[in-house]
């Protein structure tokens, strides 16, 4: 019996590809290719449309910087909205901050968040039945559209990159409303792709978000499977203070929120590190 | 005609693959198999018995982190050994430090310093006829163990990974020898591999280094082609103040250097914050 393996297929002349030890899922849903599969190195793996989303050996990296650096650069946020992460984990780390008041989780395709309740329940742990949570399966866009003004404090958007199903959350009406629903000390968070193979996608939507937001930076990742070095996070803010506070003072708000101690890569050190880009993707932001 | 790819073949059920524009050279050396290629998305690619060493597109993260952190934060490196790296970039790199008076490089296989200056030679430069470049195609083992006491202040080892001809760069008499061959306030830094694949490799080597050393420890560099998030680069000094040098520190003596504004991933203040090590990471490395 020769050996299955699947080629991801994000680029076209180069990417990884995992040794399969067992299928587990493979479904065509409204709106992607959805397929999870148990490995030999990184446990289990979900693919969208081709495209590594999570492992279970290091989402931890990407959902620790996703949540734990927009929610202490705020200091205070109480009301958070998440679009998309159907696998429960940013929804999971926004909870473990005791100070949330609510956390609204959006996602548009409940297979998604079926699949990954089945085969990889360790992703969100019981983070679906905490009363703070909402979940709602559905259109972000919808969402954003007619979300109250100043109704939320973070917004974090962990979408696949800006092609197929995710393409409408890189857009300008998509940043328009973001801006409205976040209150004053505002910030927005999304995924920016692997600048070193995809550093239009940091340059485009940085632009997009400079339309509307005082504040446009990104900051950093060591993501072990988006391969290709860092991963770039986008960060839109209101007021550009916020990336500007000390570790000390991180340090503190995380043991005031109860998640000193949970992580296992974001610390305070590099939550402030995070925003001191290399000069190959610093050149890729707008001028300041 | 079916598309030609290579396969990376360091781990057993995962790795990255490249489609091949036009093989350019493969030799079998007295060593190892080396092969370099044109890719489609990594400029030029050069493989050592299938391992992936450098890539033409971001081989500077690698090597600017290597040579410049060390040098840096020693502050008056004068004499640098180099420990492999046949390709040059370590040595064009060091001598980029207007301060450097000698730098020696001792690789072993003259085959990857030939082939990569025939199919590479950008990354070098004309690093090889600089007055202060002694480059010996020899046994850095052998090296070692022969240096004067105290003729180094910084040793820099770029070799494979701990298998096959890069083995012997991780024993115990190797460490002792270079500790012996440092100056005072002497630093040595090699590769310790990708901890989320081969975290074994770090823990290993920071205990042999702290048989003979004061300080051990490791930094980081999220290396684009040495794919599974960030790779650890072993830190072993005499003396641990080396790493505590702020980022005003650094920038100063780099500009002294002459190396400010040369680099694409290095800055003052990435360099200091790539010893703060992620919990993940942290944990391989002894108790302080």
């Amino acid at each position: 019996m020769t050996d299955s393996w699947v080629n991801e297929t994000l680029y076209e002349a180069w990417g990884q590809r995992f040794k399969v030890k067992r299928e587990l899922a493979r479904v065509q849903s409204e709106f992607q290719d959805i397929m999870i599969f148990e490995s030999y190195s990184h446990g289990r793996v979900m693919l969208l449309d081709g495209v590594v989303q999570i492992t279970e050996a290091d989402e931890f990296v990407y959902q620790e910087m996703l949540t734990h650096v927009p929610l202490l650069a705020h200091g205070d946020a109480k009301r958070v909205l998440i679009i998309g992460a159907g696998d429960g984990g940013v929804l999971k780390r926004v909870l473990q901050h005791r100070n949330v008041e609510r956390a609204v989780m959006v996602e548009i395709d409940g297979e998604v968040i079926r699949l990954c309740k089945e085969h990889m329940p360790g992703i969100s742990g019981d983070a679906w039945n905490d009363p703070r949570a909402e979940v709602i399966v559905g259109d972000g866009i919808d969402y954003v559209r007619r979300a109250e003004a100043g109704s939320f404090d973070v917004v974090i958007v962990d979408s696949t990159d800006p092609i197929g199903v995710g393409e409408v959350l890189f857009t300008d009406e998509f940043y328009a409303n973001a801006a409205r629903l976040l209150s004053d000390r505002g910030v927005i968070v999304n995924q920016c792709g692997v600048p070193a193979m995809q550093a239009e996608e940091l340059a485009e939507t940085s632009l997009r978000r400079g339309r509307v937001f005082a504040d446009i930076w990104a900051y950093v990742a060591a993501v072990p499977t988006y391969v290709g070095g860092y991963m770039t996070l986008g960060w839109s803010a209101k007021d550009a203070s916020m990336r500007e506070a000390s570790a000390e003072t991180i340090k503190a708000r995380a043991e005031a929120a109860g998640i000193l101690g949970l992580t296992r890569y974001w610390t305070p050190k590099i939550h402030v590190a995070a925003f001191e880009l290399p000069p190959y993707i610093a050149e890729h932001l707008p001028k300041a």
